[in-house]
């Protein structure tokens, strides 16, 4: 059987935020059918993730080379792989039969042929919670989240946490895990509505709104008057600098994204190595891949608050394989709230 | 007995690199004699150690307080408290009879008065060794060296190493103790006598001569066509960015000075946090005080090894505490090659 596959490419190497402009639907005739002998899978997406770190692997050649240590850069015209989760409809594989739902690196695009290596990972407990969760909460954000906070970080009770970008799908977890780690939690965010949700909702200490905060500086000093002991740090640039001036003896700093100098480098950071060095303040760089030595524990821990209400996923999801493209511009101008998805077929 | 003690102490907070105009030396009047009850102890000092952080103190209050974490900020007119060894003259303490040497926090000045907490230490084995290496190689530089390279930069055999201000106090023994340890090591200083040194005395594997680099970026990927693992930051500014720029996954700044920034915040390091990320590089400052357990563990391999040939202590003495603001100015000229003593009298 033939099918129409509609799949999101760009145009052209992408510099500065990302337009609607640079992006394309194109779409190809997909056979559903699996070669004699082959090994290889195809599924029907249901939700593919859209994530800040797409844009670093659409930059022209040597900005896009850094990106490549996570995955390979992305040439005009090329289909997109993404995390994704979907439905097996054809399978020349043992491990995979007609009807599983399986979650793993597919792409921005209806269907996805799927080589058996690197293998997607067949989901378990389906049943338990929606399946919007397995990218989110249980996908890479929430990895990301979980290893970061209690990996680098290391929380001990009575820890002064600060989240930046505490209403995406990162610092909304990292927030949520370090209350219940019994830490001070001061988010900033970019809007009332986040700022609303993270204090009435998920039970964030304080929240303030960066963009009405006319000095980072001073606004720091008033959120945290005992300084901050772990900074999870998803935008870099001038919050990364004044949070680590207001960091105590021993501070720890997570980095796990650095979103306001993916899209204009003269953004970054000045930091002040004094302050690192006085303070004995540690940086990590690190990536949710690290640690899937961990991810057993990371679900375990998070299915048990979820169940009892003491955590929450948020997501935030578009319809349409058409409304990827804006789905990550929007991305860049902050529109969403919690882990963005985009459903491009029914469950 | 009466005697006179000259002392160096600063005219006004300072501004940018260090003028002799800055400093003046005074004397009083000390009176040889502990008062009944007292638990003092007076010491002649012989040698002091003359240290890039003592410029911190010595900035205006906003400045300094950042350094007060290390030790107190130093006011116009203060005496200056500086690691020393001397011998002690008067002693009203048990624990310290007169004639034994003794190396502690004594000050840039010719007798200290030392009140019992903090107690010097007795240094132990003076047979083996010339005094001054109680202030260099088994100093504060010493432990500074052997924990940021083992404690932070955690060296495989094989690893590239980095080393900034490689003939400074610390840097010469971070390189000896690196190739001791199997790794590939290369310096930058700032003179053609330092590359000699450290390359034919010393074994590094390569040094080059900064200032005479048109483009730092390109001399570290000529000096590290394989990457950098581990970055030993004695300056910061833009050595500290280019080494990140050149890290290989998983590379590690041990961060124990900033003097390029100590003299010119303007020249602090613009850090691209996608290097940061996505190499899994950790930056971490320090002090050697947190490593004060290590320092049984540091003070054996280093005699070993310096009984046997296998280190050098390379140190850089003048003579007569007149000659201490010099000293100081100097190191941030550049001039000193190894550790910067002032000798104020004789053995």
């Amino acid at each position: 059987m033939n099918v129409e596959n509609r799949y999101v490419t760009i145009k052209h190497p992408i510099e500065g935020k990302p337009l609607m402009s640079d992006f394309e639907v194109r779409t190809e005739q997909l056979t559903l059918e699996i070669q004699k002998g082959s090994k290889d899978v195809i599924v029907k997406n249901i939700f593919v993730s859209i994530d800040p770190y797409q844009l670093n692997r659409m930059k022209a050649e040597s900005a896009s080379q850094k990106a490549s240590i996570l995955s390979s850069c992305i040439s005009p015209g090329q289909k997109i792989d993404a995390h994704g989760l979907g439905r097996v409809v054809e399978s020349g594989n043992d491990k995979w039969k007609k009807g599983d739902l399986i979650t793993g690196f597919l792409g921005w695009e209806e269907y996805s042929l799927v080589k058996p290596w690197p293998e997607p990972n067949k989901i378990e407990a389906v049943d338990q919670f929606p399946l919007s969760c397995y990218l989110s909460v249980f996908g890479n954000s929430g990895l990301t989240a979980y290893a970061g906070l209690f990996h680098i970080g290391k929380p001990k009770k009575g820890d002064k946490v600060f989240v930046s970008a505490a209403a995406g799908s990162v610092g909304n977890l990292v927030g949520q895990y370090a209350k219940l780690a019994g830490c001070y939690v001061v988010g900033c965010a970019g809007s009332k509505k986040k700022v609303d949700l993270l204090k009435e909702k998920l039970g964030f200490d304080d929240v303030f709104n960066y963009k009405e905060e006319p000095e980072l500086m001073s606004a720091l000093r008033r959120y945290f008057p005992d300084g901050i002991d772990i900074y999870f740090d998803n935008v870099g640039g001038e919050m990364l600098e004044v949070a680590i001036a207001n960091m105590n003896a021993f501070g720890r700093v997570a980095a796990c994204g650095a979103i306001s100098e993916y899209t204009d480098k003269k953004k970054r950071a000045r930091i002040d190595m004094m302050d690192v060095i006085y303070k004995r303040i540690t940086i990590s760089g690190y990536l949710a891949s690290d640690y899937i030595h961990v991810y057993p524990d990371f679900v375990s821990m998070t299915s048990e608050h979820l169940s009892h209400g003491r955590m929450h996923a948020v997501e935030d999801i578009s319809h349409g394989i058409e409304n990827v493209p804006s789905a990550l511009v929007e991305l860049f101008e902050g529109v969403n709230i919690g882990k963005k998805l985009v459903q491009v077929s029914e469950i």
